[in-house]
């Protein structure tokens, strides 16, 4: 019978999952049909047995090179690279995302470069800010945690956001801990392949074996007792608010750092000069970057603000036409559906109105959603503001029609914490007065502002924030994505003080352990050793 | 009535507080009597008005100039140097310190240099991490979060800690957000000094009014509404568990960042080598180390650990004769010893045993508790390592017996998280090996890792960490002592994503801002300026 169940990556080997109780298997969100490969649920005692090996291989890494952690960075990025064609096979098939461009031109892709930036970082290991005051013999840097770090992988993104992966597993690995992959069950054959790919790597370059583990689903009760527990050393979420918030209470009960990336409505600010000078463009470059991945993107603009205006009307007019001839997208989940029915019956039912689409597309054959686009005036959302910034998590957007510049501030002070806020603007200089008293109010509320330009591109470079304030995320000072800064995220500062010098670390060396590693020495940055003692 | 009633310092202004309902004195604790001060207890409405004002300065803020913040800083040093003996006489009054050489020789300097090296780190703006991907034109550094800081101080440094001059303090503004103290109400007149001088600073640099507020006293209940607030930034407390703790709660179910520092013990081992070395200059030095300050150092060394051998008796003997022979300090706080008589009958009810001390001292006239020694065996620490880890904060050690080199390997993993641990060993290698079995346990456990040297000296220094894993502090990544490490902890991560450059601010501007500022430009580290495209 456990012969058709697929194995588990744990302690450093595949092996059944003996203690399962239940199996699962994905969908193909394109038919919604159930597919044939059963995945085991695993239970309380397999997540012990991951957590006593992750924290013998937080043990076992803390005598592993800089070098060989960047060189199973880049090993798994060539194992992914030679397994494409197969990852994508398997990941459209239980995401219902297309091979082309998404998954292999540009998801693939994406996520090598994030693991070889890792690497790189890794490397070269300024990321661990080392610091150095030669006359007391005072030295410390940022390090591995000394237990596991575990990671829970949204279903959006099969492999740039996959537990085993994605940014945050690079950046983990990167500070030089191991990671308990919690795999999203909505994608289990393609995370699979992934941690054969991550598997190979390890042996290829000989990291501890429990570097890397993998679960493919356990319950929400195992879930939180596996991040308070006392061998976890840090955790990782991208998924719901709901799930977000009970993981978060669990890992801050016990004193656990846990970094989320929950929820967003990321609002768009269109100026009144910009609607006047080019309204039809911004139209549909929102509304397309409202579509983008079916509407299931973190940073998907799903909120549009605009003042009432003789414009107005026809920029409305125009993302309305637009919505209603965007094809249906496939959802990623069964559940998704349900999910967006139910955040559309909050924001109705606080005043928002239905301009296009509204329900499943009647002809799709799976996890189809029709676009749609809402609509609510400036008083009605700032008399329901809490329950008008439900997250729609797919093609919604809800454009709010403000009265005038006062109610706009209003408005934005009502915003929650989220990931992006983008001001459109004229570009000659018409909208510059309420830029200025709007943008100082909206930075605060994001990790991310940007003019006239949506926000679904989340470039992958060191200046990135893919982050900002809660409930967006859980600590507005850390980004999700950009190395490497986002290493930063799961290391310990430590400090060795008077400690001798052939028991330091090498990054605490007098010479610099790289001849370029950056370190602050006596107060001043240098690649340079500590300067010799007269 | 009210008219002997201190005002606080809220909005800007020295003001009766007129919704207190309750006053409350401090005590000389050399003498247990009450002085004749009366400072107001402050309702939630005053604490709501602090958030109001604090939240409007916070956003002045954000057009105030690193300059102008370093010479508020600057100045507010020079303000507290003109009232040095001023502030000596009123704290060694509510403290019971010495004036020499504690508060005014020590103290007082350590205070101002931490404003001064925080004001250096204001202008040299290097903190911010600035990162810039000129291609993408995509630009990020931590910033002020957009509201106020609301820091709680301890009562064991009346300057250095304080809520209103101390090193949160300092990095709070230093990252250039308002601060809202809480000062402690063991020394609410040494609080009003120096909250008088940081006020003549602001007006001499025209800064915000309500940069800066001091409250002397609220309920607990009124401090987790305050922490709570959707106004609040982030928090910062030093001070016991029990009341971190509860802030934590609060803070975490808000999803505001929380910087605690809550308690430690602070382990030391002594091994085997050492002690046959120099086990009598070791005892001497830890002793003294333990009672400095009557013991209520934050970093103070509560936990000797040893193993069995011939030396080992000697080495207790010479620490119980050393404790015994120390004069009987005087505590804090009115409850002071009421704790630690507490903490001493949960320590000796799991199994310690009194060498030394025990209770207050019987000739004292206010709050002196006699130097106390216990002891307990590895065996029973290990059999209840929980309650044997209660920390006794005033003039208490432990000493830890333990059988062998495997029971001391089973006691180091169930340490809690400490601010510091410390190794002595033998100058001639024979600790070498144990060393290296220890060491990579024992610093996962600890922020700051020592050799053959007392921890209680915390060095105003960049690498320092004064910090580590829960329970010790609330994250292991951040620092309170240390600049400029520990004003990242203030700051959010802010990216600005094609921004036009009229738009930026300074710090992210094509030209460098300062000339020397230290920033990531398309992944290099350079004080220069942008580029120029071709």
């Amino acid at each position: 019978m456990t012969m058709n169940i697929h194995p588990i990556f744990i302690a450093g080997s595949w092996r059944q999952d003996t203690s399962s109780k239940e199996t699962f298997q994905a969908h193909n969100p394109k038919t919604g049909e159930l597919l044939p490969d059963l995945f085991p649920v695993s239970e309380q005692c397999t997540l012990d047995e991951a957590l006593l090996a992750g924290k013998m291989a937080a043990h076992e890494l803390q005598s592993v090179s800089n070098e060989s952690i960047a060189q199973f960075l880049e090993e798994y990025a060539l194992e992914i690279e030679k397994r494409s064609e197969q990852l994508a096979e398997v990941a459209t098939l239980e995401t219902g995302l297309p091979m082309h461009p998404r998954l292999l031109d540009i998801e693939i892709p994406r996520t090598t470069t994030q693991l070889r930036q890792a690497a790189a970082g890794a490397r070269d290991g300024s990321w661990q800010r080392a610091t150095i005051d030669s006359a007391s013999n005072i030295r410390s840097r940022l390090e591995a945690m000394g237990g596991p770090v575990v990671v829970f992988g949204p279903n959006n993104f099969p492999y740039a956001f996959n537990a085993i992966s994605g940014g945050d597993f690079a950046a983990a690995i990167a500070a030089g801990n191991p990671v308990i992959a919690k795999a999203h069950p909505a994608h289990p054959n393609t995370s699979r392949l992934l941690a054969e790919a991550a598997h190979n790597a390890i042996n290829k370059v000989g990291l501890p074996a429990a570097t890397v583990q993998m679960l493919y689903h356990f319950s929400n009760e195992a879930g939180m007792k596996l991040v308070a527990a006392p061998e976890t050393a840090a955790v990782a979420f991208t998924g719901s608010r709901k799930g977000g918030m009970a993981l978060k209470a669990a890992a801050d009960a016990a004193g656990t750092p846990i970094y989320l990336e929950m929820s967003s409505l990321n609002p768009v600010f269109v100026l009144p000069g910009a609607i006047r000078e080019r309204g039809e463009s911004i139209a549909a470059e929102l509304v397309g970057s409202c579509n983008l991945g079916g509407g299931q993107f973190c940073t998907k603009p799903g909120l549009t603000l605009v003042v009432e205006a003789p414009e107005t009307d026809a920029f409305i007019g125009k993302m309305t036409s637009l919505f209603a001839a965007t094809p249906a997208p496939t959802l990623l989940t069964a559940s998704s559906a349900a999910q967006i029915e139910s955040a559309l019956n909050t924001l109705t039912g606080s005043g928002a109105e239905i301009l296009a689409g509204g329900n499943p597309d009647p002809e799709g054959s799976g996890f189809q959603f029709l676009p749609t686009l809402i609509k609510v005036d400036g008083g009605q959302f700032l008399k329901n503001a809490e329950t008008l910034q439900t997250e729609a998590f797919g093609p919604v957007g809800m454009v709010v029609v403000i009265k005038d510049e006062s109610q706009l501030i209003e408005v934005v002070e009502q915003l929650e914490g989220n990931l992006t806020g983008t001001l459109y603007t004229d570009t000659g200089g018409s909208d510059d007065t309420l830029y200025q008293k709007v943008e100082p109010l909206l930075r605060i509320k994001v990790g991310r502002i940007l003019n006239d330009k949506a926000p679904t591109g989340v470039a992958v470079v060191a200046s990135m924030n893919h982050g900002g304030p809660f409930p967006a995320t859980g600590h507005p000072g850390f980004t999700a994505v950009g190395l490497p800064a986002s290493i930063c995220r799961f290391a310990a500062l430590r400090c060795y003080d008077a400690v001798r010098a052939n028991r330091l670390p090498q990054a605490l060396a007098d010479g610099n352990p790289t001849g370029s590693m950056w370190r602050m020495i006596d107060g001043k940055m240098t690649q340079g050793d500590v300067p010799s003692a007269v």
